[in-house]
């Protein structure tokens, strides 16, 4: 197996493909990258049994084959190396050596026979997203997926299509997440469940370009994303989500308008004297045109007093700030509204054109504090 | 104790005195700022019992007196306040109330009775020295002090002074680094050792501006920094340097100038291959107007040849890569001069004006290999 690569193509293949490659695992095959040069193409493929990434870049093959190499000190060597010709010579025991004019790097390799190769799925419905709106909609949600695997559907975020609508959803034990994008046509249903682990890969390796586009594939088990050069397959989680809009509710008694910025700064300062054994809340003071914050703990205490815009009732709700701050971060506007009714009920984060709703429970606190 | 200050002074305060705040001590009290307000005056000391720094800032003090503060703490809450006008209260029960607008934050401190106050030398026989120099020096020597603390002159650095020259030396069992720097002014002799460890962190707080000055003031067990608004006091190391001028030879049998980039690069890949167990060495094959470099492990093998200008006999020799990676990177020379005698005997790198003088041990090899 003999090719020859440009350095930075192979180190954009490279850098896009490690996103699957296992670090812990008990295959370790799953360590190496994939290659296979033939027709004038170099593959490159990593695969962590849930998450598989394939990228194709122009070669020149003087002589065909496959081959497994440790990923890590692929990538090591060719980000070292210059950004000239590459030539790879893999001999018949797998040895590989990766020479660069007179630089000459030699590794062992292993055959290609027992990597476990993605199966691509039919390129059929074909539903087409911007790689800008992609990333943002999972920057936007991720961050309230569940860690705990014991209810994995919950360690999976959920995408709907409805129409020319994506509602991507996420949600744990404590918070929801909801976002709407507009789609450019209207495509058949879509109802599947994208593990969360598998979106946070693809949203580093999504490009931030409002210009490009992603290709979707769906099928009752995998979903598959196309751009450019590369596709991403992840397996999906085979469960049904669970129903969201039952847990929703437009009925508030407190609603409030506030300034972004200043409530992050207020919640960001607040959680230094948040310690996770303790669980103290901040709790929001609310009076006429006026939010008072308070976080005691007993590292210290922290207060603020912020203007807010206020319709309804005077109300004290305790929250964990941590998941406040989560929300703020996903927020773009630069005020926002919050929606409350007391204090045991969901409190709602909403967009007032339906493109998020974020509901955060409160926590219990001792008033008398 | 009631004062006012700026938060971006107090900010930079911080930001160097944290440098001498202990993170692992049996004494809780160097976690603590110390923090002493009179006079228009903040004072704000760190000392980790071997290294201490005094800065000094503007304020406008109601009530003078004094307080320990956790150094952390108090950092994360500075930073997160804006820049502005800062209210520091603190009560006799050394409550500290620390408020900014309508922002209140509150932590406990305790008294400023046991704190360990630095104790300023006598400001006489200054020696001054500009920031960058200073700086530069110490980077360009710092990684050839030992980490081995049975051998304690080792873990510092030797200062000297010899009229208007400053020589600095460092060395531990398998190499050694010497630079000398001009002074402006002729001053009487210096031969102190500085540990290592407050090098590291005062070469943090230098500036890197050739127009600005540090003063040197040394005791027999004390060398005091001081610069704008800070004094920086470290401990000497109380014993002899060793007679590094014994060990330098100027005799060779091979001499070879070679592009410090190229080698770079060629080291850099090669250490890719190193592993700490192995202890491989990387070859140098040097013959007419070349250098053939060889490394060879169980993890792979990196071959590669460099142009070199030759005088002298041909030589194979084995080196240790990080020690000649750490040495190429102290100097800002294009092109450096090697000199070599035999496969035993050490190697030094070398500047014609005598700035820098650096030597390295090779490293026993199978030739046969």
């Amino acid at each position: 197996m003999i090719f020859h690569c440009q350095q930075n193509e192979i180190v954009n293949a490279i850098n896009t493909g490690i996103k699957a490659i296992s670090t812990r695992t008990t295959m370790p095959i799953l360590e190496c990258f994939y290659l296979e040069a033939s027709n004038d193409e170099l593959k490159i493929t990593s695969n962590n049994m849930e998450l598989g990434i394939k990228t194709t870049i122009p070669a020149r093959v003087e002589e065909s084959g496959t081959v497994c190499l440790n990923a890590k000190m692929l990538s090591d060597i060719i980000h070292k190396l210059p950004d000239e010709m590459i030539r790879f010579n893999i001999n018949d025991s797998f040895m590989a050596v990766i020479s660069c004019g007179k630089i000459k790097m030699t590794i062992g390799g292993q055959s290609g026979d027992d990597y476990p190769l993605l199966t691509e799925i039919e390129r059929e419905k074909c539903i087409t997203i911007s790689s800008l709106g992609l990333k943002d909609i999972i920057r936007q949600t991720i961050f309230s997926i569940s860690d705990n695997e014991t209810t994995k559907v919950l360690t999976g975020e959920h995408f709907e299509i409805n129409g020319d609508e994506l509602r991507v959803s996420a949600c744990d034990t404590h918070r929801i997440a909801i976002r709407k994008m507009q789609l450019k046509e209207s495509y058949d249903a879509v109802d599947v469940v994208i593990p969360g682990k598998s979106l946070i890969e693809l949203n580093k390796i999504l490009e931030s370009d409002a210009e490009k586009n992603v290709n979707l594939f769906v099928t009752n088990n995998t979903v598959m994303f196309e751009m450019d050069n590369t596709i991403i397959l992840s397996r999906l989680i085979e469960a049904k989500y669970l129903n969201i809009n039952q847990m929703i509710s437009n009925d508030f008694e407190t609603k409030i308008v506030v300034n972004k910025k200043k409530l992050y700064d207020c919640l960001d300062r607040a959680t230094l004297f948040a310690r996770e054994s303790e669980r103290k809340p901040i709790i929001f003071n609310i009076y006429d045109e006026r939010m008072a914050l308070n976080m005691n703990s007993t590292i210290g205490t922290a207060d603020d007093e912020l203007d807010i815009e206020k319709e309804g009732k005077n109300l004290m709700i305790g929250f964990n700030p941590k998941f406040f701050i989560d929300v703020i971060r996903a927020i773009d506007d630069e005020e926002i509204t919050i929606y409350m009714t007391n204090q045991k009920a969901p409190c709602y984060i909403r967009s007032n054109d339906g493109s998020y709703n974020y509901l955060v429970l409160p926590v219990q606190f001792n008033a008398s504090v």
